[in-house]
């Protein structure tokens, strides 16, 4: 299945993508549908009774699939040739951060910038957490995958690199596009491999494929339990690519309407304009 | 006033510290409390009415006083002896890392280690926000500060130190005592400075003064609002003064059944006893 969060007219609801439209779930957004244990068979008998509302996709507005997940947990340096272009060696144990649920945004939301104009792109698959994951080995951590969805984990890199810690470059409000579909665990597989691909007004700038992460979406949910509680709806970022604009040289980074398109293709593309909004004595 | 989060009996709720005892306010706990822009007011009302329930502290556990924080946020580095202990010198932006809801415990909590022999002690002043704050100057950061608390940012430091990023090793759950009462902005100023102070078995190890911190909790609070909204129930650690047990010759960390006492004159003491749970395999 394909899920989604949608505005229809005033209502946000969660929702089953379907040929041309949506199907509504009976749950504000996904975030809130996760805490039912039964979401799955939920969804899966709304859409098998056929005598639901069908809403066109034309009428909907595609939101951040999960607006409220209480972690939202990124790995950083995760995928050999991305590693290699920052010239780093590859890892022992995942470097993890974190950013919150302020730092996400919709699917095709304005990204703007008023306090960096380093601003650069990481395309990243993410995970959405389906159940309770404490100390799990990585097959439960796996059989609790919800689905996977497409990120792009914008870094403000001159914040990042202030001080030693990258968190106050990675966590700028509404800067983290995440969507536009939740696609549920049975329907892909990121160690077979998905391709994970960013492009800047149209030109292709990074194309990486998951089966190349050094450390797997289940794997990092594992490693993650093993300190902390992850529950339904919270979100991990794998991890980008090679090809960002600070590996870049001269460095690119994002200009003032720039269209920046993040796809998974299975999954779906994110499409985010930038506007740099630096006042003029900053 | 001197405000906390206990629990009488089977109930939780937030209350005013008093002369032996707490009176009780109509929220569950203070974070609740603090989402009423009108909280300080409703304290004082309460307290001044004299008809209210009096519950005598022997009858009352004090909890961590804000239970449901979105968002912790860490500074490292901030007291010129701690930097220097580690061989850093003073910075120009603060270094920021984030904890989660799950990594606060309560102030008499056991903090267990499951997972690390390496566990370390940070005693901080903490501070809860009072108001929402974006893009905030240091003033308007001073004037929606709630007031203070008592932390120890209990660190894995071989987690910590598994990669460039803290975080992992600064979110086990359950490792961050956090009280044991909310002293509101009136009646402490963390400028003019207030002794931090960690004791194991009542040996001191760290005594530090806030009038030493490099960057003042509004100074925090007005960095931070440039990339994230803080709002009420918000916290933010300020960082530790020297005489962490990594910075010894040879480094110590906590060993099973040692009692980690974190004091703050003028706010309170917390005091958790440590348990080394590591499997015999491990």
């Amino acid at each position: 299945m394909k899920l989604a969060s949608i505005q229809y007219k005033t209502q946000r609801m969660a929702a089953v993508a379907v040929d041309g439209g949506y199907i509504p779930l009976k749950a504000p957004n996904l975030s809130e549908l996760l805490n039912d244990e039964h979401w799955q068979g939920l969804a899966r008998q709304t859409l098998a009774s056929g005598s639901s509302e069908f809403i066109a996709a034309a009428d909907a507005t595609v939101l951040n699939p999960v607006p409220a997940p209480n972690k939202v947990i990124c790995c950083g340096l995760n995928y050999s040739d991305h590693i290699l272009e920052m010239g780093r060696e590859l890892p022992a144990y995942p470097t993890l951060f974190a950013k919150f649920a302020d730092t996400l945004t919709d699917p095709n939301a304005e990204i703007t910038s008023e306090n960096s104009e380093s601003v650069d792109w990481e395309a990243e698959l993410a995970v959405v957490v389906g159940s309770t994951l404490r100390d799990a080995t990585e097959d439960e951590a796996l059989a609790a995958i919800a689905g996977y969805t497409v990120a792009n984990d914008v870094s403000m890199r001159d914040w990042q690199r202030r001080t030693l810690q990258w968190f106050q470059g990675k966590a700028f409000d509404a800067t983290t596009p995440l969507g536009p579909y939740l696609v549920t665990a049975d329907e892909i597989d990121p160690v077979a491999g998905v391709e994970v691909i960013c492009r800047i007004n149209g030109e292709e700038v990074q194309r990486g494929n998951t089966r190349t992460l050094v450390f797997s979406a289940a794997a990092l949910l594992s490693y993650i339990s093993g300190f902390t509680t992850l529950r339904a709806g919270d979100v991990v970022l794998t991890g980008t690519p090679g090809g960002v604009g600070m590996g870049m040289t001269p460095p690119r980074f994002l200009q003032s309407g720039d269209v920046l398109s993040t796809e998974i293709p299975g999954i779906g593309e994110l499409s985010n304009k930038f506007t740099l909004r630096i006042p003029a004595d900053a």
